[in-house]
């Protein structure tokens, strides 16, 4: 229940920051009481830029991602403020993690219609300020806009020991292929977050259906669509393994597995070119019985009339982790992370999939893709 | 003449990143080899977030500034798309600026409609790198997505000596109100193009007229709205006079001069208050006679209706700095840049201007404030 319908044009952009302000402090189960020392950013609140105290030299490097997210673009109907707010620092986490990145800060650019509802602007700045309190990043400063619709830009800003960072490069013939968790479960969400919004009776006849396969499956497939999760700690476990005898590779999967399989190999390609290695050939071998989906996860996907590989590899938005590790890593790093071994790195040229009935499949690049 | 009629669509989101790290290597007269080791950037371009090499220790903060520009909020019919670019890079280095900081990288984050030409695309990219290249901060990052209007979130990232920091707040009583350039002349800008685009026959008329006072003043006017630029070697002048016996404040005018008179009152008043000091009395008086204005401004702000004062104190957007300094600095200063003392700090709790004829009259916050 709405408490109020005063509205955002009411405060005004400065009433809005101070109020973000404000919310940082009452939200925040930290209050900014985080690890780090913010004495400097309550010094900085209201000034032209955020000032923070940060210390890092010859050894590491400054990461910085910027993400944007647009409402009719990022948001599936049936997301709430809350979750819009949250997703917009999941995102740029994912990419700091993804990297291996210590946490700096988070400066959040946030865009809205001004007849938005000042109680929605607060659930979408509490989205926020969860995020960032789960992550350990801090609100470090921002902007306040009009819009037609929601447009939240955000940049996160970390760092991370030059010979620790983990590039999408830097892989070798028989290197596994690892995913961090199961995918396919966001798209499954997004799938039925559609079906619903265009027909409503068809939804639940299929719900019906699915209730009784599995009744949490869709819980956790819509959770995963409204409130994604960055793999903040498997980065940092991924970081500490990356030592020259033990390389690790990895990038966050944001348009579908198939997809970043490409672009590790590009990266990889580009990255051996730049060093004078001029001949390229490497691939990527996986197996459908080494993929981590249970057998409800298929019989559901039939149900939607989808096929569940496509769901698996060319929608993303899941934020697990593809990276690559040597096989010496393998054991050592099951203590400290669940993960899956799904294929692994070849000699050959091609991106390829050995089928449960063993014939073997190209898997084309085809991904989610902005402005195509 | 466009060349071509390709659209961003026919690209795709991969497409124009790529594009932008073409662009940055031919379009930028430095071609990424700025003063600063940028071998790092080669090395992460294209991976999930952009990894520089800084050094910051214990005595500086690092500065960060966002700010988002939404084509129907903050581009002017009449901009082109150099010019978009160009003021996104400009905005957040002038927030830097303000602050006194040296630049260390700028992410762009571009959202455009499918059907944008992409040759416009090119011309707004080589915008921003044309504004990167003149205030030296290498493009080390970004994003691009689909909206339906242009919408450019920029970031700035810089360093700066923790006691060299250029604040809002930290003047005293007696203290000089200064401002490092004329105002007005980009809400001048603003006013023509208005009446370009509602009355092409007054516009002209009205033009015919300006052109008899000074032919140079319509362009001037016009470029200021359209390609400002930030007061960055001035923000550096400033702060290396801000040490403990030469205290200098300092923001960048952005929503009007008169605006600013009360962020930067505020922002003392509560750096003194965190302070323990309790009872505040400043106030600002400056002196219509003091204001560098020419009698042409005014004569043809009277010729479009409008009040010269309201276009100098009322709509901001010059990225002119707003700074105090204590009266000891005076003789120095004018010797390393251009700016005027327009008024003092005062110990009364009010913000008024003494008009030419004697008068005094009180100066209203009333700024440009989006969502209001």
């Amino acid at each position: 229940m709405k408490t109020s319908q005063i509205k955002v044009s009411e405060i005004g952009e400065k009433g809005l920051i101070e109020r973000i302000i404000e919310k940082s402090k009452t939200c925040s189960i930290y209050g900014f009481d985080y690890d780090m020392d913010l004495s400097n950013f309550a010094t900085s609140i209201g000034d032209d830029s955020a000032l923070t105290s940060i210390d890092i030299d010859d050894n590491s490097y400054l990461v910085t991602s910027t993400d944007m997210l647009i409402q009719s673009s990022h948001f599936p109907k049936g997301m709430t403020y809350f979750q819009m707010g949250y997703k917009s620092v999941v995102v740029n986490v994912s990419d700091l993690a993804s990297m291996g990145a210590d946490n700096i800060g988070f400066l959040l650019n946030i865009a809205i219609p001004k007849d938005t509802l000042l109680d929605d602007f607060d659930d979408l700045i509490c989205g926020v300020i969860s995020a960032c309190d789960n992550y350990s990043i801090p609100l470090i400063g921002g902007d306040t806009n009009e819009a037609n619709e929601i447009i939240i830009s955000g940049t996160a800003i970390g760092q991370v020991y030059k010979d620790k960072a983990l590039m999408k490069y830097g892989f070798e013939k028989g290197d596994l292929v690892c995913i961090s968790g199961e995918l396919g479960y966001a798209a499954l969400g997004f799938e039925l977050l559609d079906l619903k919004e265009k027909d409503p009776d068809l939804y639940q006849e299929k719900i019906y259906k699915i209730n009784q396969i599995d009744p949490t499956i869709i819980d956790l497939a819509l959770l995963k669509a409204l409130k994604p999760e960055a793999k903040y700690e498997e980065g940092h476990i991924l970081r500490d393994c990356n030592i020259e005898s033990n390389r690790v590779s990895a990038t966050d999967i944001t348009d579908g597995l198939a997809s970043e399989f490409y672009e590790i190999l590009n990266s990889d390609k580009k990255y051996c070119h730049d060093n004078n290695s001029n001949s390229y050939t490497k691939g990527i071998r996986i197996y459908e019985v080494k993929l981590p989906v249970e057998n409800e996860f298929k019989e559901i996907a039939n149900i939607l009339g989808l096929s569940y590989l496509d769901l698996f590899m060319h929608i993303g938005e899941d934020f697990e982790f593809l990276f690559t590790i040597n096989e010496e890593l393998r054991d050592q790093l099951s203590t400290e992370m669940n993960y899956y071994v799904i294929g692994e790195i070849t000699g050959d040229d091609t991106v390829e999939i050995v089928l449960s009935n063993g014939q073997i499949e190209k898997i084309s690049s085809r991904g989610y893709l902005h402005l195509k």
